[in-house]
């Protein structure tokens, strides 16, 4: 069975301003590929409806998940609960269950729920919510669409929540090896070796460091036994070429 | 006039696969920002032709100018130039003036210029190349598509070749206030600035550093006396919510 495929959407103006390195971006990466699901493409879009909504129907019709994070906050730029509601045509408002869970949290701190923060608790219908267990205002899965905080700390949580619902496939494994060496001298002999193992992903990253050219060479796939064995030729090509 | 909008491309299984974390976009936000661009998209597709042709062509027909990262090296999985040629439907080929570069280049380093490094010098039909102080191999424009490496050297060295030859707008200003108080307490207050400023941008930026909750307050513009308005109500606010 293929593995299944995911997108990922970061909303946030501070992304592509150049004020904050988004960072949510390749620890999704990491716990996909550990997790079978394989990630396909990552957009970034500003704080704006149309295009939240535009790339939300575009991704989520094309992949089996869509992960996005950010905007999900009590202030006026926080409008992806929205957006997301407009993409699949559905109503939002306060919800019953959201409220209590941020009712009960800020009773505890001893903080007003006031109507900024009520904001955090609406909800589209029909969504399942997503538990955060660092700040309590929840995420929430609607369709295959899965919307948490762009805080990291709040969106590994989230993360790490709704993962283990998702059917995974097989774990993307993969090995490498570091040349130093330019890949041009290398190329020709990847290339074949590529050819021959069509199953297997061939992946080559150039390098430099303190002025010297090298190469990570990289080998993807799901079969273990194949991977074994295209490391055994691309060792062997790596010290002959 | 307003700001020219620009989108950027990262091209590389190695992004989505979470092996390698991206710097170049947050690098070319700082400068796009700086230059008074404005980058209001980015996307990262894999090593495959028909999603980079895909991107390629949403983007460039929506936003001034498209900047890519990745895709043209030596190797099999470099396949970034061929697929600029076909969103764009021209040919490619190896081109002299490139070919020169190279071989000047390789020559120098008394290196040979094979077949996979010859590569490098195939350049889609009426492209202008980018000139590449650290390894030689140009990038290129074509049209409104800046199709640059992805070794952040030396996509840092191409992006310092091209972007002085665009036309910029106005500098995007920003200042900011760090308020060590959760965003729910002064969200309502901030978003009625915002409506009285609709010619600027507020942004809020929510953190949790020791187990505190702070907010980083963000205003963005143009217009320096405007920004500078913004920001003394901002604190007059902050001190009295």
């Amino acid at each position: 069975m293929p593995n299944p495929t995911a997108a990922m959407l970061v909303i946030g103006d501070e992304i592509l301003s150049g004020r904050t390195r988004d960072s949510n971006m390749h620890h999704l990466a990491g716990q996909l590929t550990r997790h079978g699901i394989v990630l396909k493409e990552a957009r970034v879009v500003a704080d704006e409806q149309p295009a939240i909504v535009a790339a939300v129907n575009a991704l989520r019709a094309a992949h089996d998940h869509v992960f996005t994070s950010g905007g999900i906050g009590p202030t006026h730029d926080d409008i992806t609960a929205d957006a997301i509601a407009a993409a699949f045509g559905v109503t939002i408002d306060v919800r019953d269950d959201a409220r209590a869970i941020l009712a009960a949290h800020y009773a505890q701190t001893e903080t007003e729920l006031n109507a900024a923060r009520l904001r955090m608790a609406r909800i589209p219908d029909g969504a399942r919510l997503i538990d955060n267990p660092v700040s309590r205002a929840p995420g929430f899965s609607l369709g295959n669409v899965h919307v948490m905080a762009g805080v990291p700390s709040v969106f590994e949580a989230m993360v790490a929540s709704v993962l283990p619902t998702l059917t995974g496939g097989d774990p993307l494994l993969s090995q490498n090896i570091r040349v130093m060496r330019g890949e041009g001298e290398i190329a020709t002999a990847l290339g074949a070796l590529a050819a021959e193992f069509p199953d297997l992903s061939f992946g080559s990253y150039p390098f430099v460091r303190d002025g010297v050219y090298g190469t990570n060479l990289v080998v993807r796939g799901t079969d273990a036994v194949r991977l074994d064995a295209a490391m055994l030729r691309l060792s062997a090509m790596v010290e002959t070429a």
